[in-house]
């Protein structure tokens, strides 16, 4: 069913994609704040359930692509995804129906929200990675034989680069990041364009509304000084990410981080708060893997998300810092992001990690 | 008035392209074996003067790319242009009537050839540089107003990417440049679509009859023991290319190259042999300035060429070697190439050279 976006749900929805972030994904806040503009003219956003699409519909998802790094200092306009929606549909020879996120967590819950205000065209609930990935290979999409490209990169100066190389979306993502670095660092996509039937084959549905649903429960869970990781765990049960871990509690007491390849690449320590247990986080953009005492308690694809130990609010990679006081949790995934092919694509081994997969539920 | 380029031709082409290149523009060795390939099949390829074309012709150049120390070991397949030239008519809702090569310098003046075989299509005998440059906003195309994008990059594995940058020619380079690393340091190209009349008003003109006309002087000269160097003066003097000045003859002593982003970059030097007089050149593909004991005997947007002593065989920068003996000529441009127009996009100044431009035949 159909239902209306207002500005007013953008905190909730802002904070629960810096959940599903994973550290990574953007920042939301910047993301918000381009949409809350937007919706000052055009009113609120149709949100579109992937069940109600036409087969035949025209669906291009749009996001932002760069280093966070980047992204948090190199400010949009909030036209350059319009452009690359409109480059795209111009290679297509066809206008599209409805835009879409690629993934769910940070800014690029933002991005097809800031596309639908400006265009007038609805957004779908849905996404292509159930969180955030750094790579756009790392799609649902891909891993069920949608092909990424052609693709737009649109740059903040109106330049527009359409990339195509046929079903090779490794090769797609290798070229887009290429042009991402030479615009500067981020850049606005379009690409997996798609029929609303390969929309309901192969997207992670509602997405945005489990986003809403997890920013909604820390803020009700503040505002009623109850645990905010307990009111997570209670709302997520009854959703396609069941299952919620606390892995680790305590201080933040390294960050190593580094932009590289138009990534931003590192690793963060935590300290119990008794000093007894030790926390090591790798990320690539998003977190990849968490171990606690040497142990691997959650990978990828699951969710690792560092939150504030007191408020819960998410900490994304570029803003994590010394003598933060953290509670770190594992979120299952859906089955549709665990099987093999899925693993094959955005698994451990995708980034070049040597532990296998394993549900983060079946392991603490 | 339209003729028939025939393979035998293809030698004494090459030979004068060579020449015509400046020491960069890619060896023409290995586009000519190409086009002799394509021409086992296609037959003679027609060739267009510029006058001929319709006002409204849609003309597309195409074109390869990269730094010639790196397309002188990857050799393309052929195939490439053709998918550039095809990908742009594509996005232009268009198909061409003709190519053209956008610099008559090394196997620039091939590819087109190229394309001209694999798909019938005629080739307009003019081209963007009257010579060889080592970026693509060096064209008198840019310099007359035509934009080069929208423009097309393709690659060995059938990948092409369609560049947009408006009317910002040099924003495209750097775009086609980033993008031609990542696929490896050579990429194929369309570029520059443009109308027979825009053709007619900003092309150099016929400078694949003036490459003809180089090659086959030399080779001529040789077969008649009679000296080149003075046969190329004389056969130049009835073209817009009127002025021929020996520069030097000498040994190379020191070459400096390196190939950094994208560009093959560096300097050679040679000693007269007499031992008295020193020679140094500077070069970003092309050959861009000729000291001769500290003094300024050649600058850019006029020809520096390199040539064996004994045969007139042009020497590439690549190929340049200590100990070679060689006749170092320089060659006037014509009056389209020496405006400030012209001069602002491809004079000393665009190189970051210190000198100001003076004519060849003014100075030695």
């Amino acid at each position: 069913m159909a239902w209306s976006l207002t500005a007013d749900m953008l905190p909730d929805l802002a904070r629960g994609a810096a959940v599903l972030g994973t550290g990574g994904g953007g920042d939301p806040y910047v993301g918000r704040l381009l949409v809350r503009e937007a919706m000052r003219e055009s009113g609120p956003i149709t949100i579109l359930d992937p069940d109600d699409l036409a087969d035949d519909a025209l669906v291009i998802p749009t996001a932002q692509m760069g280093a966070p790094t980047v992204c948090f200092e190199k400010l949009p306009h909030g036209t350059e995804p319009v452009s690359a929606l409109r480059a795209l549909e111009r290679r297509l020879g066809r206008r599209a129906d409805a835009t879409m996120p690629i993934e769910c967590g940070g800014i690029n819950s933002m991005i097809p929200l800031l596309v639908g205000a400006r265009t007038g065209l609805p957004v779908v609930d849905a996404d292509g990675m159930g969180r955030a990935f750094p790579e756009l290979q790392m799609e649902t999409f891909a891993v069920y034989g949608v092909p990424g490209s052609p693709m737009a990169v649109a740059g903040e100066r109106g330049e527009t680069v359409v990339i195509d190389t046929g079903t090779d979306n490794a090769a797609m993502e290798w070229h887009a990041r290429g042009v991402t670095i030479r615009l500067g660092g981020v850049a606005h996509i379009a690409e997996y364009a798609m029929s609303g039937a390969q929309v309901q084959r192969t997207a992670v549905p509602r997405t945005l509304t489990l986003a809403l649903t997890v920013g909604r429960a820390i803020r009700e869970a503040r505002e009623q000084h109850a645990d905010p990781f307990d009111r997570l765990a209670d709302v997520l049960a009854d959703t396609l990410y069941g299952h919620l871990r606390v892995l680790f509690r305590g201080k933040i007491t390294d960050v190593e981080r580094r932009t590289e390849q138009g990534f931003a690449r590192g690793r963060a320590a935590a300290a119990s708060f008794d000093g007894e247990h030790g926390l090591e986080i790798q990320f690539q953009n998003e977190n990849l893997v968490a171990l606690v005492d040497g142990e691997m308690r959650c990978v990828v694809p699951d969710l690792i998300c560092v939150l504030d130990a007191e408020t819960a609010e998410p900490i994304t990679t570029e803003h994590l810092r010394y003598g933060q006081r953290v509670v770190v949790i594992g979120i299952s995934t859906p089955a549709l992001m665990r099987t093999p092919a899925a693993l094959a694509t955005f698994g451990p081994a995708a980034f070049g990690l040597a532990h296998d997969f394993r549900p983060v539920e079946l392991i603490a």
